[in-house]
């Protein structure tokens, strides 16, 4: 609907989340899709409530998220994601996730969702898209075999490479599109 | 999986928000859905960084949500509602909605997701699920015929009664179902 905002969305931001936030604002504004990122969870201890003015906040904690950063819906599918960035080249380090995200993202694959994750080599500047499905056997197996973290290499054979682009940002539906193929 | 909490949430709490957290609660812990509450979203302005010790925020703002309560999947279909309480008794007044709020409905349904709203009628004690469908309609007619509520004559014709249970305590996949059957 808000046709006029299309060319405000085609910079390149400071982190992976302003670059997915604004591709997410892209895709609403032109009714492609409705995906929100999630607000942090705060446990708020104590707040005032001046005269006259907005209540405030005066002790408040961040608590961890038992979900997943992004989620919503794309014509009729439910989409489900994680955005991660890491400074490492050859490999994502398993630690990035927490065992209640992974146990989210399995409780979504259950659900006949589509779960992935974007996930930045920020060194190398390259991004991917991973579905969950991979992410989850190497989680699974790292007790097994040991192996603490997803080769680049895997990443890029069962993932999808995302390119920057104009509008939007970073086009991830395209390959969501492919994940959607395979369902 | 957690088989072992099953009774634990079975008990009515104060709010309609708990009772829907904890019904939601039961459907995740019987893998029959996961949805979740999304958090409200604050505006962080002042945070200490203490040594030892967790990072305290120390000044903060409610922010309006632009989305609505809950969403989550549900065997496929991605589901999106708001919870919300009045102590009137013949009707939902309209003004307990915002413009952005209804701007996300429409946008959900557009994308072919299952919108509604589980309203609660405190002084009657009485509980309906509201496809977003007839919501929209009395919201985009408010302006031509001024009326400013949904009587609950219509609630009661055009959705459904939600009886509390055991387990979930509010049962509402149970109508979730009856709307996708009408898809
Ligand atoms: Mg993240
Ligand atoms: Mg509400």
């Amino acid at each position: 609907p808000k046709k006029s905002n299309l060319l405000l969305f085609g910079k390149r931001g400071m982190s992976l989340e302003d670059d997915i936030n604004a591709s997410n604002a892209f895709y609403l504004a032109n009714n492609v899709a409705v995906i929100h990122k999630k607000p942090t969870p705060i446990k708020i201890v104590k707040v005032d409530y001046p005269k006259r003015s907005a209540a405030v906040i005066k002790e408040a904690y961040f608590q961890t998220a038992s979900t997943t950063d992004y989620n919503g819906i794309y014509n009729g599918h439910y989409l489900d994601f994680e955005a991660k960035e890491t400074k490492n080249k050859t490999s994502f380090p398993l630690s990035n996730f927490h065992e209640h995200q992974i146990e989210h993202m399995k409780a979504c694959v259950l659900q006949k969702g589509i779960s992935f994750v974007i996930i930045k080599f920020a060194t190398l500047d390259k991004l991917y898209l991973l579905p969950s499905k991979t992410l989850l056997t190497y989680w699974d197996q790292q007790n097994k075999d040991g192996r603490k973290s997803i080769p680049l290499k895997t990443i890029q054979t069962e993932g999808f490479e995302l390119q920057y682009t104009l509008n939007p940002v970073i086009p991830y539906l395209k390959y969501v599109d492919k994940m959607i193929e395979h369902l």
